[in-house]
């Protein structure tokens, strides 16, 4: 494949990557791991669904966390666009594409809409939600990885080429890409907001959700989550880092939460919003792309990801061999 | 006045506050001042003029230092726009209003536009510039406070609504201001990029810049920047900070470069990009505004500002009476 | 004067600063501010005396708060000495000199010895306190500036030679001085503990304590703490700082607590151990020494200071002219 | 075994853990490693030995690298002693004990006093060094880790506890241990300069150098050490963590530098010097101890050390079984 040019003319506007629905089997356990080792801010929580939201986030939840029976899975992952007019533009563009476009009643948000992409991929697009107090300097209150808000989530996807097409017609930018040339990509980074990504694309069985990221500034409090998570009990679910990243140049660790789902926390990273900027290419025979130092990530970190609720997982034809820490340890 | 609404259909497409282009009177301090200080790195220097960028922008230049004989100004201050095309639209715009606008033949950048805007501002607008490598990995290189990127620059105006209204006419965001009501603002804080600022206006005689600002992410770094300043002789030009701001709750410092020249590094911010986020106001009358802890700025702070090159300053007729550090002391 | 030498055979072994007991008006808002700002944590609280200490110390208080009514006073200054003998040897020293010594009764410490010492300071010495965890491993309840331990005094003496003489028979080491010669020796750093200070002297009307310090080791906890200072309403308390010391090298800030007491958060500092380590010389004319960047202290920072409970504060002869920010802006 | 008492009458009087001597096979490849990614100052290179020293340090040197073919060991670790008379008592006790101690001539260093200890531990004493300039504030200057000073070292022994014995002898304090119980006891960390080490011995193959230890105080420092080791291309050096110790409480990371001996830089930790605080005891079981989050240490980590130059190694009769990260992966 070629890849594709940015679409200047998107069918509707999104903004930003918005937010995460999540199940959870025990809230308190969940909110105990949010609150204290992410820093999360908890907005409510009322018939068993948890809101919670960044310390700088004025929108009312970039996380929701409902209590249910049995498997735990993802149900929808939100995106915000500007206008109550691009949420009916969004309505027309999907169901002209023949995909499932759907008005849902949803609390805490303003007029919504379900869909199921082509990927088979569940989002969930708003226009508005209520107003909260950005919480940035009720310092006395700043809890683990003081995260400041949702920035990122990763998707697995069984057909990289038709994935990235389907977000590039959206009018999500190209910024960095893992592949050996153009033809044979692993991996995209699309963004609307422009910083590195709101939504990345991975290869691999699915659609799963592989993690969702929040963003926090000082290298300090990405290490004191950790410190939080081991006193409390989440030691272990400290599962890759503190690292660097080669795409994106972030520092990182990555955790699961107690329902092992996989959420990310990250420091700081760049700018993207003019055109001149070409996608960068990482090499991934490269180690310095996945492990600039260190140690590379865990066989399971590659292979373990989230799935939708009601979503089947199709296997994808393409099998890379990542460097795992298990093969690592063993040359 | 009653605050304008946000034109979501602007003449044409500014996407970010971009470059400042100052006078100085010896280079080689300049450039010891804003790389070993401020962090920046040099991406060329010739015929007495320097260009550098922080150590994560993409872009050829973010400041540009001329030398001269005599008195320093600040020649323009630089904005980007989406495509060639809104250069086009911009050139027509400005045209249209009576504005001076001309195309200039600027190295280093694509296609410019040089304008003078209603409020006497000199502004420089391009699509383009030739693309440089990102510094942010360059670990060993970063110096001071390792600005990350230009931010947003701070205009004194002397009539603050026409400005204001000026601005919201290109489809500017206002995201926060200072007044006592709705009828009095003195200052207010415009976006385009998704953060609280890409130009911030004051109250005062002018049109002259106040400062323009840098970005840089750990606290750590602001008070390696003050160090290296104390150390390398320009101890006394720490002029403000470190401190925490009200307005855009960032922590910062303010530093005069060896012409007087103002230039702020502060810390991370939030995002804003949803329409439902009010402006926020904040009383003018209540300390915490100015100096949540700590002491007040110095007079001269507030006063003393960079004249443009060629441009009349005149005078406001509205002089509020800050609380200036030496009228703290004497209470 | 000369410059005493290190007495290596001291009448008894004094290993380090202690601890300070205060006299408050308010003993919710002191602790208030000691656990929320500075970071304290509270051992015991009874008989309204509330016992704190550092996150890292293990020892039952560092600071010691008794709620009285009226001038609030420091009632004494604590030493620790290594064994039971050391106290027994400090009692026969102290009597010797014809200084008042006494054994007392104090809660939650051993043995404990009350003197006066020559130069009117009320000094208390033990040997041992009931040990409490330490609680550097509690990250999630660390709070504002995460303070490790007490690390020194700062004492006005208005008889500079007199005091260190003093010190150094007792067997502490000269780190560094303000004089502009050998002579004429205004500030003297004295410690046991091989780092700067255990114990500042500085000429002035006294014995009056100016400030007493706690460590932290981060960057990023001096400004947590001034942050939390200004959201819990102690935001005009933050009297100077953040800055970074001349003589050892620290970055500090300086509060006032509830009753007017001084105290200091700062960063590491250096290992002094090796006796081929000169004491250090300050010029006081040097604006590097007082303020290597930013602004010097205000006035009433070299003026003021807490007076010891029944003690008679006498005039210093020599009256330095201190650069003062007060005078530095007026220049 | 039952924990020996500490000896408050030394034979002689140790201060502090003083200084490492390397074998190096190429001193530039070593040199860039240390100055960039460590931090260490250089002061003084000639005849084939670099001196090198942390950034507070006044001391001439804490580390000596001497160029040689073949296998490279470690010749000697460093103590101090505090005065001339000192070192004539560890003569004498040294050869009482019918250990090797010679005078030796060493540059940079006053009298020197070589020893080898019942342990097989060649020790190296002096009581005085040439004076350099701290370079603290040097902050332009600062690279890598920013490391501070000196700490420790850790040595592994197959006798532990008649290592244990002949320290305590020496009036080392026991600050913490690893053990099932008393008598099982697998590690022991010894101090004499007030905080937790200046000496740790582990049971194992030796006597060898398992690694010497750099405090430095920032968070980001220690990540700013391993970005700069990815960036110079000693990215795989990195051999453990980031992460937070049991014992002792530091962050810390593990580097090979380019002859594979191993250097940890960590941050704070706390100070002991009150005769009331008793070690405290680790259980080996408890992984919280060696991991209290994230992953356990690789195999090598475990048993690769440096070796004593002419120094026989000999087994240990007991061989725990650590949980090692290749361990831990296959559970």
């Amino acid at each position: 494949m070629s890849l594709p040019r940015i679409n200047l003319n998107p069918p509707f506007n999104i903004t930003r990557c918005s937010h995460v629905c999540l199940e959870v089997r025990d809230i308190a356990a969940s909110r105990l791991f949010y609150e204290q080792v992410i820093g999360l801010v908890v907005t409510a929580e009322e018939d068993g669904v948890l809101y919670l939201r960044g310390i700088e986030e004025a929108c009312h939840h970039s996380l929701v966390l409902r209590e249910v029976k049995g498997e735990t899975k993802c149900s929808r992952i939100g995106m915000r666009v500007l206008t109550e007019e691009d949420l009916d533009k969004a309505y027309a563009y999907f169901s002209d594409k023949g995909c499932t476009a759907e008005w849902a009643n949803v609390a805490y948000q303003g007029r919504t809409l379900d869909v199921t992409d082509v990927n088979g991929i569940p989002l969930q697009f708003c226009a508005r939600m209520p107003i909260e107090p950005r919480q940035i300097t009720s310092f006395h209150n700043h809890r683990g990885g003081a995260a400041l808000r949702i920035d990122h989530y990763q998707i697995l996807v069984p057909d990289l080429p038709k994935a990235l097409n389907s977000y590039m017609e959206l009018g999500f930018w190209l910024t960095e890409y893992v592949g050996i040339d153009d033809e044979s990509v692993r991996a995209v980074f699309l963004q609307r907001k422009g910083n590195p990504h709101d939504i990345v694309l991975f290869n691999g069985d699915g659609p799963r959700i592989h993690h969702f990221a929040y963003m926090t500034t000082e290298t300090q409090n990405l290490l004191r989550a950790c410190d939080v998570a081991g006193e409390l009990g989440f030691g272990r679910q400290v599962e890759r880092g503190p690292g660097r990243h080669g795409p994106g140049h972030a520092l990182f660790v990555y955790f699961r939460d107690p329902d092992g789902h996989r959420v990310e926390l990250f420091n700081t990273h760049y700018q993207v919003m003019d055109l001149e900027n070409e996608p960068i290419r990482w090499d991934p025979h490269d180690p310095a792309v996945a492990f600039p130092w260190g140690l590379p990530a865990r066989k399971r970190w590659f292979e373990e990801a989230t799935e939708f609720r009601d979503v089947e997982v199709r296997e994808t034809p393409i099998r890379p061999t990542p460097m795992t820490l298990e093969r690592y340890l063993q040359d």
